[in-house]
């Protein structure tokens, strides 16, 4: 298992990563206390794909003292926007919506720029506005929705960054990112650009709050040390609620743009949906008969996860659908075409939003507002 | 002797940094061919207080050729300038006027506010604007001086940063500027910053022409690093003219404003520079009768550098007041009452005209060209 902001690779274990990340899980007791301000616990809270945090509890006591919080999340536009992306920033705009909370959304250019060896910036700024789009698709309001693009807003970061890079040495920096000789000295001093936004909404309002940031956990590292400079500076520490990663199709490992053959993205066409489902990994048996006479199993199954991350919300039928699988009632084709017409049909109504988006991308640069 | 762009100690030996630098030296073929361009050359030339080079040649060879080029120079403002400061900056305009050129002129707070742990950004940033005031007081003019601060154009420099940082290794950037692990990744990071002003002008213009960076050479080691990426992002190498460091007040050492009692900065009343220069090191002898019997030795007198670098312009007479010097025929009083003089009339028309510079200041920032 490896788990870095920048790869992750092989079977995940959640468990140990709250253990050697040092973050808490999400108990009980406080998930009572989100449901308390949220009504109904979202789905993604009720299934422990958000299973981790940082300072959640101390960001409810705040809120609970009228101390309010912004949300903070983003992405690194390197290319297309899969469905597995989608998961944290649907979960973003539940909890914006309930705590009726800014949301300030970074994308970092910058970062996959210096982080590829063939990237160029046209490229990396094409797919920041891209991938906006996405964002903007999943009802984002532009009132509260702050899309910062880094190479464009640089002015807006750069008095930020300088304090937090200030009191980032090298040595910290190598020990909590990898870096080697052979890093280039833009990827060195990138993570004081990952950390300025934790701290905007001062800037730009006067106010201080924390940052809650929801993002999968293999952005953890950053987050570690931003929060050892936030007192130094002024700030509250950014608390963070971290994710799962919503597997590929395949066989293991978390869904990849770099996998495209085992990813759904959100531009892709019907028929490329259904080959991708049609060629998808599950925990079927080898023929029809074998699987209704011994059952299949769903646990290693990367279209029962589809289910379970985004498509079957009823508890009730989610289980029933795992006990007809295991006991042989419905066959993988079925599931199959189940699945692929939810996300067909989902896709559908993404691709009309993310159309109309464009006219109104506009509005929710920070630079506007 | 310890050269290095953030400290200087020792009696400098300028043979030895050309050797070690590996800069070629000012050779008489070379300052011909300037002199063809300007007329007589510039004092610093004929003194050989500019005394090496990268690539003049080069840029000549291209001027000839009917491709011009833009000059680059800068300042670190961590605080008041002193009249070392101005050495350099008074050449350049020499050379703006001569080869009628661009000036990009960078003030660079960032990176002062990184390098000094006491340092703010308020701070450094209200020295960027008092220090262009002084650059601004000597005659530049707006159409052809561009003043980049760096807290406030960061959104013009960062592409051109990111595309010089990407190709920077960690290890590079060590050996080159003597990083540590305690050094923080802003640090690290900077010197792609310093390289962008070299790049800016084909962004502004189209124009792909060199640039020429007149400075201390000390600054060499970040020239190093940007020549060898300069052909890698499609641009020129850019050029260099190394000078001296004017000497302070002392017994050696460059003039320095760390000892404030030994520089005489452009803002000081005539007061303080008379008694400045009635302290100064001299190569006086400890009575004024055994001057007059034994004479006195004006290579170790920092009075006599004053008139050396800028206060006597007239080959002949320095000679006669060196040759009055040495024999015993002035004594030190008398040389330190006539550069006092000199000095206050010098700063009494500086100070005129930064006061002026207030008024047209913005008409020199980059942003609003």
């Amino acid at each position: 298992m490896v788990v870095t902001p920048w790869e992750v690779k092989g079977k995940v274990d959640y468990e140990r990563l709250i253990r050697e990340f040092g973050t808490q899980p999400l108990t009980p007791e406080l998930l009572s206390r989100v449901e308390s301000r949220t009504g109904k616990l979202h789905l993604q809270l009720e299934r422990q794909i958000f299973f981790s945090h940082r300072d959640l509890d101390t960001v409810l006591d705040l809120y609970d003292k009228g101390v309010k919080f912004v949300l903070y999340t983003g992405r690194g536009p390197s290319g297309p926007v899969h469905i597995g992306h989608l998961v944290p920033w649907i979960f973003t705009l539940h909890i914006q919506q309930k705590f009726n909370t800014r949301l300030y959304f970074q994308l970092t250019d910058d970062e996959k720029y210096l982080i590829d060896d063939d990237a160029t910036l046209k490229e990396t700024s094409h797919w920041a506005y891209e991938n906006a789009l996405d964002l903007i698709a999943l009802g984002f309001k532009p009132e509260d929705t702050f899309i910062i693009y880094d190479t464009e807003d640089i002015d807006l970061l750069y008095d930020i960054t300088l304090q937090v890079a200030k009191r980032i040495t090298y040595s910290t920096a190598r020990s909590s990112f990898g870096f080697q000789d052979s890093t280039n000295i833009g990827w060195v001093f990138w993570p004081a650009i990952q950390a300025a936004p934790c701290f905007i909404h001062k800037k730009l309002t006067g106010e201080n709050v924390p940052a809650l940031i929801p993002a999968a956990i293999d952005q953890d590292p950053y987050w570690r040390v931003t929060r050892d400079i936030a007192p130094k500076i002024g700030y509250y520490k950014p608390a963070q609620i971290h994710c799962r990663f919503l597997p590929g199709l395949g066989a293991g490992g978390k869904m990849s743009a770099s996998m495209p053959e085992t990813s759904i993205f959100t531009m892709d066409q019907p028929d490329a949906v259904k080959k991708k489902i049609w060629n998808a990994y599950t925990g079927g048996r080898g023929t029809a008969a074998e699987q209704r006479k011994l059952g299949a199993d769903p646990t290693v199954c990367s279209i029962f996860q589809y289910y379970f991350f985004l498509f079957e919300e009823d508890a009730a039928r989610l289980a029933e659908r795992e006990r007809k699988c295991k006991v042989g009632e419905m066959l993988c084709g079925e599931c199959k075409m189940d699945i692929a017409e939810k996300l067909n049909r989902f896709l559908q109504n993404h691709q009309e939003r993310r159309e109309k988006a464009k006219d109104v991308i506009e509005q929710y640069h920070i630079k506007r507002k």
